[in-house]
């Protein structure tokens, strides 16, 4: 399991005094490119034409976080095809779960003709990101 | 089905060029929260000690949404328990399905010594927003 | 002035009760987009390699702005100059003053080698946003 | 100077490649609480009907920040008045400057009527902020 650590700031928090729901997204993902990072590489080649777009996005809510909680995501590889690579994570705090959730990305790239199409995955980039999960 | 007609303002897409994928979730809940509001109620009632925290949320991303496109969120309600309530959504621009999630929140109360507990849902309230639903 | 109405939406407040302070940004960027599109442009040419980075942007703070308030940001351009326009904000929520700011922007052009220098806005941009200020 | 590390995530940057321009403003705000944590105090001290409202805020850019990027806001101590204190920030990114700014942010209490009103600092907060500014 990759482990990446976080603080709750202020703007992530709503009026009813926790993060706002859709900041578990940013969490998930924060922890993802920080998992890429660690195998050497970014998510994000300078000047390539090809991304990861979000395929689907999932999070169950079990206990909610406040301003200035230290948590930590725990990010897996759930399953990978040629094109695709599932995440699982689980937000923790403490010794508290606050919940789990999973996303898919599809390898796609930008063709001429504006178009977005699915692409496959460099050979070894799975390898290396299950490594990285693995070795921490 | 609730509409909610909507504009992709320049601040929520990011370096890919789309919408960011964690503001559907914003999407969603805009549209819920209007929904609410064509009921003639608030899903926040001011000075009230009860919320409506997320249990699960979820999105399926279909089609990329760009700055200044104009869509619309169809709002549904899928099921309700006497504490729940589990809201389909579809979002759509122009003819083109963008993609489809789903909301379940829960109605609870915060308890004087700080806790927070699910409470049943206030009678008609689930009436009322299937009635907006059908009505529209 | 250029009126753009807006609802404070769940997800722009903080664990304060308010409007969080970085959100009047957007707004008034949401505001500045509006008034190009009234102009029948949009801020952003497709396939272009200009945009409008900031220079400079500032708030004053008066009254906070609560969940679902209605307001409307009032637009008026400053000044100008070959290459920025200095735009002036003021928002209101019914007859209460909410805050006022401004934001310079300049006209920028991204290079072959990556760089982005500012460049002459185009003729007749400044005087049909002034226009769009004046008509309504 | 007190000096906060960041790095820019996916979610902050914007269709134009960089980090949206309303996100400095989370920027100064994370690194004023984490000099208020310096201090050993929490600029939210749990249960406490008083808090810090914005009076003011502004930024001038200079260059603009990318994905991944490694940067630092260093803060500074402006001014203070019986109930204000003011901050100033310089972003840098190794050897670049990025922007300045500065946030005034009065202390605030909530009344049992609702109203919210500029009451004394308490004693010591000022120097402390000072003394971490200084000593680091």
């Amino acid at each position: 399991v990759f482990r990446y650590p976080r603080q709750v700031q202020f703007a992530e928090t709503d009026l009813a005094g926790i993060v706002h729901f859709s900041n578990y997204f940013r969490y998930m993902e924060e922890a993802e490119h920080a998992l890429w990072r660690a195998t050497g590489c970014s998510i994000e080649s300078a000047g390539s034409e090809s991304g990861w777009p979000r395929v689907a996005a999932a999070f169950e809510y079990k206990r909610p976080l406040k301003f200035e909680d230290q948590f930590e995501v725990r990010v897996s590889i759930v399953s990978a095809t040629s094109r695709t690579i599932k995440y699982g994570f689980t937000i923790v705090c403490g010794d508290v779960e606050i919940g789990s959730g999973a996303m898919t990305s599809v390898h796609a790239q930008k063709f001429p003709d504006g178009s977005l199409r699915a692409v496959p995955i460099p050979q070894g980039v799975v390898d290396r990101l299950r490594a990285a999960v693995s070795g921490t």
